[in-house]
């Protein structure tokens, strides 16, 4: 049997995106093997064509132009792993028009504007899925999504922002945050701009989809209070590791009766707890709920090939045709 | 839109069935508002009529005719939690022959006839689940099948056998073996026949069947070395755990160039390791491979209701009509 062909679109040919056409290629038996599926990343949208790519796409793939993509009949599915709230969202409106499935990474687009892009595709039928934009390579959103009952979780807690949490565990050590933050960027654990992990916006935006998505019940960014690292001294921290205390920047979303509370904030816990013991660069995410108990997930959160990996599961579910889109979760109740 | 009904039955209604039972109803609407479907258990098959139940259904939904069952064309997927080897597998081929998609929380059959039911199963055009035979709620299973690159997972170790997490933690405090058990028993963490888990089949069943569904080399339950606990005495338990050590139940399987090694042993630990602090009666596995690194999944292994929300998971999948047959992983590449 010779295997289908799908053709995958990127927009955005960055470390996430690179990423996923590595993995795509190099892995293109074990996947043909396993589903009958052969994926082929056709054209990625970038900015530079002339830019330096750490992997190089045969000539052709790389364009300028969104409509290339968009308006390519050819086209099977888009992964968005591009960022950024403008354009982005009006190209996210226009591939659902154009009747494409779109996997995405983009947490705060989907944050702010998740409810209203889950009408978008529901009235496109199309699925949407965003496994990438939620704790990187831990696969909490098809969990929430696929493997629980559905609004069995009440309550989620977890450290969700990598970056911090190596901050965090440096600056408890005596660095200051600008040099832990430059360590963080040498090692890849923060980008060049790091406000939205430093502010909490990060973990914030993570927290209200992961609420969104396991109670039924929309939570926008705007509900969430949040607070950063960037007023925490090394001292303190300093002072907590020796009396057996660490500071993380812990996420907590529960509902009751449909009340939904999202918060993120620095919060001190004993040196036993299990969040306080989240590797460096790390996520963690409980789930608490009626039935199962309690369900951890630990994995890296952020990362080009972590990310990518998580990108790939969703482009293969959508490319199987029996992809349930998990973004209709962020729509609220039919 | 008035939802679709789906008509359960199950094989066995203990801890596990009844649990099924009671989940479905108690969560009926938020399935339903989820996703479109009702599922109702319609018949479930018992050795005993008049045994009382936890968990009472309806008249008419006990049974002691498996062909009650087998032969009504009305129902649309089976669970099967009886557990053991005979009739059970003839039961598993004979719902395949009449057409029935089937759940299975039975890791002792899939261990070892898995290969030859992937195939039956393959051959019936069927989709079979078995999450819920491997490590309880933890949804291990589905994140193999579908939320990792096929065949990207390299190594997977892990404590899954909580019964045993449990026996060890009383053990290294000075209990003895028996009386840890008779705990075990009144917590609902052991069984009253504990053979397999303290012999280390039950550990070892689950390996083979992650190695299988992982690796897409059909590993069997022979192929797994494996020993149990039964032989450590409660002293050097002790003695480990003032010298800061913990010994551990640990699962290990590795591929490498398509040769698999599965073993299960009881390990020294350092007491810092993840794997010395799974909380007892836990389960906790961690995949290691190309691109994800590592990811850590830990919950409750055992327990009627934390089984059962992983039967639900998979009954849910099939009943949406958009599940992929995990039991084909234990079949090989085709």
């Amino acid at each position: 049997v010779s295997p289908r062909t799908v053709r995958v679109a990127l927009l955005g040919y960055g470390c996430v995106g690179s990423s996923v056409d590595r993995l795509l290629t190099d892995r293109a038996d074990e996947i043909e093997e396993t589903t009958g599926l052969r994926l082929r990343v056709v054209r990625a949208l970038v900015r530079d064509l002339r830019k330096p790519r750490p992997f190089q796409p045969p000539p052709g793939v790389l364009t300028t132009d969104f409509g290339a993509i968009c308006e390519d009949a050819s086209i099977d599915v888009v992964a968005e792993v591009m960022g950024g709230l403008t354009p982005t969202e009006d190209y996210f409106r226009a591939l659902l028009a154009a009747g494409k499935p779109v996997v995405t990474a983009n947490k705060q687009l989907l944050a702010r504007r998740g409810r209203e892009l889950a009408r978008a595709a529901e009235l496109a039928r199309l699925p949407v899925r965003f496994e990438a934009a939620v704790c990187g390579a831990v696969p909490v959103v098809r969990i929430l999504c696929e493997a629980l009952p559905p609004r069995s979780v009440r309550r989620i807690v977890g450290v969700v922002n990598g970056t911090t949490n190596y901050l965090l565990t440096r600056m408890e050590h005596g660095r200051a945050l600008d040099d832990a933050l430059d360590e963080a960027r040498d090692l890849g654990y923060a980008e060049s701009d790091a406000r939205d992990d430093l502010n909490g916006s990060d973990a914030a935006a993570k927290m209200a989809l992961l609420a969104s998505t396991a109670f039924g019940t929309p939570a926008s960014l705007d509900q969430v209070e949040f607070s950063g690292i960037a007023d925490i001294s090394p001292r303190d921290l300093e002072e907590a590791r020796r009396a057996g205390r660490r500071v993380r920047l812990v996420g907590e979303a529960a509902v009751d009766d449909r009340a939904v509370v999202v918060r993120v904030a620095p919060t001190e816990l004993d040196e036993h707890h299990e969040l306080a013991r989240v590797p460096a660069a790390f996520n963690e995410v409980a789930l608490e709920g009626d039935g199962f108990g309690r369900l951890t997930l630990r994995g890296p959160g952020a990362g080009g090939p972590e990310t990518a990996s998580a990108v790939v599961g969703d482009l293969l579910a959508i490319a199987a045709g029996r992809a349930t889109s998990h973004l209709a979760r962020l729509g609220g109740a039919a």
